[in-house]
C-alpha cells in the first residue's frame, strides 16, 4: 500500500520529463552546478589522455596590460616552444625557410614529399596565441604539422603583434600576404588555415577580402576560432576550469586580445568575426573539443556559416581542451584532425 | 625592482601555456572543478532561453527497475505529452493515422503539402524515450515536426517497449517496418531518423541491415543518439547537472535502457552502437547541443562514421541540453535543426 502511493506520486512527477511546455517568462534563472570530479576519458588515445590529465595551465590568470609585457612573456614562451620544433620537422620531413613578402615576415614550410596534384596548391597559415604569443619561428608549429601530414606547401605569416603593431596590424599583414599569393596563384588553389586567434584571423581575412572585393580562396580551416571577444557563448561558463589550456574567460587569452584591440570596439567583426556577414565565404572546416573553452565560439561560427549557405564541416573531439588537436604531431587525434583538414582541402581546392 | 622580479618569475611560469610537452605517465589524475553558476546564454533565441532556464528535470533520478513500473510512468507522461500534439499538428498542417505494418504498430504522418520531388520519398521515424517512454501517439512528436517542416511523408514506428517486449523487440519492430518499406520503395528514396534512443535505433538498424544483407537507405539522421550504455564518454561527467533533461548518467534514462536490455551485454553494438562497425553506412546528419549529456555520445559516433569513410555532418547548438531541438516546433533553433535535416535528406535521397 505504501509502495503504491509512492509509485503514483512518482508517476505524476515523471511527466516533467516531457519538457515540451515552455517555462514562464520570468524563469531565466541561472543554473547552479555543484563541484565535480572529471575522470580522464577512457575513449581517447593514451597520448591525448596525458594532455587531458595535465593540471590547469599555471599561467591562466596572468593578465599583462601592455604590449611590452606580453612580448617579454611571449619571448620566454617561444624559446621553450622552439625546443620541440627541430625534432618535429625531422619526424615529418619538413623544412622551414624565413622570408619576407612585401615587407611581411613569413616562413615557407615545405614537405619533402608533395604529390603531383598539390604542386599548384598553396596554404597560408595564420598562427594562434591570443594576438600576442608565438612570434617568429615559434609560430610555425601548426604549419609544420599541416605540411608534414597533409603534404602541402605552407606559407606561415609571422604577423606583427604588440608592441610592434596593434589592431589591425595582424590582419593587415595577413592580407598583404594573401594578396601577394593571389598574384601568383589561382584563388581556388589557395587554402587558408589557423587556430584560435589564427582561426579568428582566417575569418577576419574573409570579411576584409569581401570588403575590398578580393577573390575568396578555395577553402578555409578556422580551428577553434577566437570568434567573440565579448565573452559571449555558453562554453565560456560550462567549460570554465574544465579546459586546462585557456581555463577561464577572465584569463590570459582574452586579456591579451584586449591589449591587441587597443581600445577598439571588441564587437567589431574584424575582432569578433562571429558578428560578421559570412555570405559568400568559401567552404570551411572547423575543429574543436568537448572541453574547449571556445567550443561555443566554434559551433556558433559553424551555425552562422550554415545559415549563410556556406558548405561548413564541424569536427569535435572528445575530452579535448582548447587547440589541443594541434600541439603534437604524435597524438593520434592530431593525425585524425589534420587528416580531416587535408581531405577537406583535397576535396575543395582547385574546384 | 620588486616589479621586475615578479615579472621575470611570471614570464618563466608563462611557458607552461605551450602545452606541447606531454605530461608524465603517472599523471592521469581527474580534474576537480569547483561549483559554478551558468547564466542563460544571450546568443540563443528567447524561446530556447526559456528551455535552458528551466530547472533540472524533477524526475531525473526516478530509477524504476521493472518494465511494468516504466510503462505506468510512461503512460502518465504520454497523457501529458499528447495534450500539445493536436495544436502542433494544426500549426504544421499535418495529419496522423494509426496503422499496422506486418503486425507492427505505426503512425502515418502526412503533411498537407508535399512537393513533387518528395512524392517518391518516405521517411521512417523512430521515437526516443530511453526504450521505455512515449508509447503510442505520444511518440509522434518529432515525426510531426519533421513532416510539417520538411514536407515529407513519415512513418513513425510505435515499437514494442517493456513490459510488452524487451531487447531486441524494439529493433525487430523497426526492422520489420524497414523491410516492408523497402518492398515498395527504392532504398535510396528512404530516409531514417530519430532522437536519443531513437537515434541509437537508427544506428542499430543500419548494423542489423548490414548483418542481414539488406540495402542501406539513402540517408539517416540519428539525433543525439544514446550510442553508449556503458556510461563512457566525457560529457557524461562534464555536463552532469548542466543538462536539465537527462541530468546525470546515473539518472532515469540509463536506468530505463537497462530494463530494456534485460540482462543483455550493454556493450553489444545493437545496444551501444558506437562500438559497431560503421563502414558502408549511408550519409548521416547528427544533431546535439553544448549542454547535452550525450554530446560525447554524439560526436563519438560522428568521428566513428568519418573514420569509416561515411559522409557525416555534425550540428551542435549552443546551450542546448539533450534533445531540446525537437521539443517544440515554435523554437527558432528547432526550425534551424530540421531545416538542416531536411536539406540533408533533399541532397542525399534519390541519389
Amino acid at each position: 500500500m505504501k509502495f503504491t502511493k509512492l509509485f503514483v506520486l512518482a508517476c505524476a512527477a515523471f511527466v516533467g520529463v516531457s519538457g515540451v511546455a515552455l517555462a514562464g517568462d520570468d524563469a531565466l534563472a541561472p543554473r547552479q552546478v555543484p563541484a565535480k570530479t572529471l575522470p580522464v576519458p577512457t575513449d581517447v588515445s593514451p597520448e591525448l589522455q596525458k594532455l587531458i590529465a595535465a593540471p590547469l595551465n599555471p599561467s591562466w590568470n596572468v593578465l599583462w596590460t601592455t604590449g611590452e609585457q606580453w612580448r617579454a612573456a611571449a619571448n620566454a614562451q617561444a624559446a621553450k616552444a622552439m625546443q620541440t620544433l627541430p625534432a618535429m620537422r625531422e619526424r615529418l620531413g619538413v623544412t622551414v625557410q624565413p622570408n619576407t613578402i612585401n615587407g611581411v615576415r613569413v616562413y615557407v614550410v615545405t614537405p619533402d614529399v608533395i604529390p603531383a596534384d598539390h604542386h599548384d596548391k598553396v596554404l597560408i597559415h595564420i598562427h594562434g596565441g591570443c594576438y600576442e604569443l608565438y612570434p617568429g619561428e615559434a609560430g610555425t608549429n601548426e604549419a609544420v604539422i599541416m605540411a608534414g601530414l597533409g603534404h602541402y606547401k605552407v606559407i606561415s605569416v609571422d604577423y606583427r603583434m604588440p608592441p610592434e603593431g596593434y589592431f589591425p596590424a595582424a590582419l593587415d599583414d595577413v592580407e598583404t600576404v594573401y594578396k601577394a599569393v593571389l598574384r601568383s596563384n589561382d584563388a581556388k588553389n589557395v587554402g587558408v588555415f589557423g587556430t584560435s586567434a589564427g582561426g579568428a584571423l582566417v575569418l577576419e581575412l574573409m570579411l576584409r577580402a569581401k570588403q575590398e572585393g578580393l577573390q575568396m580562396p578555395g577553402a578555409i580551416a578556422p580551428g577553434t576560432p577566437m570568434s567573440d571577444l565579448t565573452k559571449t557563448g555558453d562554453s565560456f561558463y560550462t567549460n570554465e576550469k574544465v579546459d586546462n589550456v585557456l581555463v577561464s574567460r577572465d584569463g590570459f587569452c582574452d586579456a591579451a586580445a584586449v591589449v591587441y584591440a587597443h581600445g577598439h570596439d571588441l564587437k567589431d567583426p574584424l575582432l569578433s568575426p562571429v558578428y560578421g556577414d559570412m555570405r559568400g565565404f568559401p567552404p570551411a572546416i572547423l575543429t574543436t573539443g568537448t572541453r574547449d573553452l571556445l567550443l561555443s565560439n566554434t559551433i556558433r561560427v559553424h551555425r552562422k556559416l550554415r545559415e549563410a549557405g556556406v558548405d561548413a564541416q564541424l569536427e569535435v573531439f572528445d575530452g579535448m581542451s582548447h587547440a589541443q588537436y594541434q600541439m603534437d604531431d604524435r597524438i593520434p587525434e592530431t593525425k585524425e584532425a589534420f587528416g580531416e583538414i587535408t581531405e577537406f582541402f583535397n576535396r575543395h581546392l582547385g574546384h
